[in-house]
C-alpha cells in the first residue's frame, strides 16, 4: 500500500485520469530533494559497500528495482553481464626500517596476493610516476617502489587525471621493470589516514603483482625518511586477488514521454562502489540525483521524449556496466546522455557536446542555469565512464552539469565515503539544475545529437 | 661535535667563558620555533606511536635523553616507574542485523578481550550514557550496549569534559548492568571513519569487560538503524587486554637559574602517545613547545629561577607519570607548573591559580600576552594532569595557557593524529607566548604560589 500512495502522489499529475486518483484527492509530488535524499540516504544504510560483483552489488540491484518501481518508474529490469571479478583480503604494512613505524594501507583493484605470510623488501621511492619511468630496471628489481605524487584539490578535479596515473599505471610500469611489489600514495587530497583505493591497470592479469595504496600521512613520513636518504624497508601483506567471471548487472528504468518516436534522453550513475565505504559521494548521490531529477521532470505533465534511468554496475573496476549496456542497446538511438558521478557538491559550469545546430538548445540551457550561478564551460562535454560507450555509438548529445569537486577527492574510494559527506543544500540543488535541464531536453522536439 | 656545536649555539649567551665559545665566534640562538618543529618533527618520525608501558615508550624516552642533552640541558635523566599495562589487539566489528555492514572500531585502554574468535550478541542503542545509567539492568543484561553522545567542537574544549564520560564511565556502567561488552561513539568531533580510542575506567581490574569506540560516520549509521527501531546485532573482536605491570619512566631536564635558592619553574609534556598514530598533537607538540620556549627564556643569560622540563611517561592510561612525578619530588619545593597538552593551535586565553600576593604578577602576565591578543579567563587554572599531583602537594601556582580546541577533538586519540596537523604558525605562536611567560616568571624574585 505504501508503494502505491508514494507511486501515486509522484505520478499524479501525469495519471490524472487513473481509478485511484479519483478516489483520493490528488497529493502533491513529493519534494525531489527528499527524494534524492531517501535513495542515497537508504541505499547507503541498508546495503553499504557494494564491490563489483559481490553478493553486496547484487542485493543493492534488488533494492533499486524496489525503489524504483516504488518512485513510478516502469519496465524496470536488471541486465545481467559478468565481469573479471576481485575481492579483498587482509591489507598491512610496517616499515621495519630505519624506523619501526605501521602504515596505513590499502589494495588496489587487480592487486596479486602476496600471500597469506606477506612480502618484505627494500622500499625504494620515487617522487613521481615520471621518475619510475625513467629509472634503469635495475633501481626497481626485486624491490617495492614507492610513487609519490602532489596531487592537490580543485574544483574542476583535473588532477585526478595526471596525477591518478600513479595509481592506474604506476604499478604496472614498476612491475615490467620487475618490482616485487608497488606502494602509491593515495590518489587523494585529504590529510586522513584512510588510504584511497582504486583500480589499477596491469598489462596482462598474469602480470599482476601486489599493489597498494598508503594514506597521505603515511606517504608524508616515508617522503620525510627518503629525504634523509635512509634505505627503508617495508613488510607488506595485501592478499586480495583476482577471481575468475563474476555476475553483475546494469538497473534500467524509464519514464516514458508522450512522443515514443523521439529518441529518448539517458541519464546514468553508477550502483556499485568501492567496498572501504557505503558509497554516499561515489556515487550514491549520482542514483539519486538523476533519479530524484528525471521523476521532478514528470511534474506538471510527461515530457516529449522517454527520460531512462541508468543505475550502472562494475563502474569502478573500469567501466564494465556502461560497456554492457551499449552492447545490450547496440543500433538503438539515444538523443542525449548525462551522467551523474562527482559526488553532491553544487553544480559549477555546464558543458556540451553537441551539434551545431543544437546551438540554440545549448543556450536556452545556458540561460536556464543562469539563476543558479553556472557558467558555461569552454570544453567539450565527455559524459563520463557509463555513458561514453552508448554515446559514442549513438552519437548522442552529452550535457555534463560539472559539480564542485573541490572536497571530492578528499573522499573519493576512500573509508570516509559516507552519508555525512552528502551536504544536503547541494544535493538539493544538484536536482534543481538536473530537473531544469531534464525539463528542457526532454520537451525539445527537434533531433538532438554530439559532434 | 654536532651535539656539541648546537648545544653551544643555544646556551653560547649563559656560557660566554667557556673555552669554546672563546674559540669560535659566537653564534646566534637557534630559531626556537626550529627547535620546537625539530623535536615533533623526529619524535612522530623517528619513533612513532609509543603506548605506556611499551618498547617504543621506552625508545622515546632514549631520544627524548639524547635530544634534551644536545639542545643543552643538564642534569637529563630518567625516572623510572611501572604502571598496569595494556596492550592492543585485532579490532573488529561487523553488524550483522537488520544490515551487514562493516564497523570502523577501536578498542578503548583497559578493555578485557573477547577472545580470538569475538563475541556476537543484540546491540542496544541508549542516545547517552545518562539513558544507560537510567536503563534497568534487564534491557542490558546479556547484550551489547552503544552508548551514544553529541560531542561538539569548541575553541575551550568544554565537551570533552561531560560528553568523554562515555568513554571512560560508560563501559562501567554497562559492566555493572550485566553488559557482555561495550560499544561508543568515539569522543570525537570529526566526521572520518578513524575512531577515537582512551581509557575507559572499570570499577576493578577483574570487571573489565570489551570495550570498543566506533567512528562518527559508524555510530550515525547505528544510530539511524536505531531510529528505525530495528533490533541490531553486532559480531564484535576485540583482542586487547591488560597484561600486568611494565616499566616506563619520566625524562626530566634542567636549566639552571642564577639562584639556586628559588624554588624552580616545572614546565611539563607528556612523551607516551596512544598508539593508533604518531602522537604529533597529544602530546610530540607539546613536549616541543615546553623544551624550546625553556631554551628560549636563556637567550639573553639564564633566568634566576630554575627551569626544569618534565617529560611525563604514561598520561593516557590516566596520568601514571605525574602520580610518579610528585612520588619521587615529594616535598621538594616547586614554584609554579605550566603543562602543554592540547596541541599546537593558538594560544587564546591565559588563566591562573596564584595566590593573592601574586595578583600584580598575573596582571604583568595578562599585559605582556596582550600583543598576542590573548584574553584572561575567569576559571581557576587547574594546571592538567602531569602536574597537578606536584601543584597539590606542592601548593604550586599554576598558569595555563589555554590553546584553541576547536580541531583538538577532531584528531585526538585517533589515527589522524600525525605531524601534518601541527600548524607551524601555531607551534610558533605558542613557543613565543610561553617564552614571554616564563621570561617573567622564572625572573620573579618573589614567592611564587597557588591558592
Amino acid at each position: 500500500m505504501i508503494k502505491k500512495t508514494v507511486a501515486l502522489a509522484l505520478s499524479v499529475s501525469l495519471v490524472t485520469t487513473s481509478a485511484s486518483a479519483q478516489q483520493e484527492p490528488p497529493q502533491p509530488p513529493a519534494d525531489p530533494s527528499q527524494v534524492a535524499w531517501d535513495i542515497v540516504s537508504d541505499l547507503t544504510t541498508e546495503i553499504g559497500p557494494r564491490l563489483a560483483g559481490s553478493p553486496r552489488e547484487a542485493a543493492a540491484r534488488d533494492w533499486a528495482v524496489e525503489r524504483l518501481t516504488r518512485l513510478g518508474f516502469t519496465n524496470v529490469r536488471i541486465e545481467p553481464f559478468t565481469l573479471d571479478g576481485w575481492v579483498r583480503g587482509e591489507e598491512t604494512a610496517r616499515l621495519t626500517a630505519p624506523y619501526p613505524q605501521t602504515l596505513a594501507i590499502t589494495a588496489l583493484g587487480t592487486s596479486a596476493s602476496t600471500g597469506a605470510k606477506g612480502i618484505s623488501g627494500e622500499l625504494v621511492y620515487f617522487p613521481t610516476l615520471a621518475a619510475l619511468r625513467a629509472a634503469p630496471a635495475s633501481a626497481v628489481r626485486g624491490k617495492i617502489a614507492f610513487i609519490d605524487h602532489a596531487m592537490r584539490a580543485s574544483q574542476d578535479g583535473s588532477g585526478y587525471g595526471p596525477f591518478g596515473d600513479a595509481r592506474r599505471s604506476g604499478p604496472a610500469v614498476a612491475a615490467e621493470k620487475g618490482a616485487i611489489a608497488t606502494v602509491i600514495r593515495s590518489a587523494g587530497t585529504d590529510n586522513h589516514r584512510n588510504p584511497h583505493t582504486g583500480a589499477t591497470n596491469f598489462t596482462a592479469p598474469g602480470k599482476a603483482v601486489p599493489a597498494g595504496a598508503v594514506s597521505n600521512p603515511d606517504a608524508d613520513l616515508i617522503a620525510k625518511i627518503a629525504a634523509k636518504a635512509l634505505p627503508m624497508h617495508l613488510a607488506l601483506k595485501l592478499t586480495g586477488h583476482p577471481v575468475g567471471k563474476l555476475s553483475s548487472g546494469n538497473v534500467v528504468a524509464d519514464l516514458p514521454g508522450r512522443d515514443p518516436t523521439l529518441a529518448p534522453i539517458l541519464v546514468a550513475c553508477h550502483l556499485d562502489s568501492w567496498d572501504l565505504a557505503t558509497g554516499a559521494i561515489d556515487d550514491g548521490a549520482g542514483c539519486a540525483i538523476v533519479a530524484a531529477a528525471a521523476l521532478a521532470a514528470q511534474n506538471g505533465g510527461a515530457p516529449l521524449r522517454t527520460i531512462r534511468v541508468l543505475w550502472a554496475g562494475s563502474e569502478e573496476p573500469g567501466g564494465v556496466g556502461g560497456d554492457a549496456y551499449a552492447a545490450a542497446h547496440k543500433g538503438q538511438p539515444h538523443a542525449l546522455v548525462m551522467e551523474s558521478d562527482t559526488g553532491a557538491d553544487k553544480v559549477w559550469r555546464v558543458s556540451f557536446d553537441l551539434t551545431e545546430a543544437n546551438g540554440p538548445l545549448a543556450d536556452r540551457i545556458v540561460e536556464a542555469l543562469a539563476p543558479f550561478g553556472i557558467v558555461r564551460g569552454t570544453s567539450k562535454a565527455n559524459g563520463g565512464t557509463d555513458v561514453e560507450p552508448i554515446a559514442k555509438a549513438a552519437r548522442s548529445g552529452v550535457i555534463g552539469l560539472n559539480q564542485d569537486m573541490t572536497r571530492y577527492f578528499d573522499i573519493h574510494h576512500s573509508p570516509d565515503d559516507t552519508l555525512d559527506k552528502v551536504d544536503r543544500d547541494g544535493l538539493a540543488q544538484n536536482v534543481a539544475v538536473w530537473t531544469t535541464v531534464l525539463r528542457i531536453v526532454a520537451n525539445e522536439p527537434g533531433s538532438i545529437a554530439g559532434m
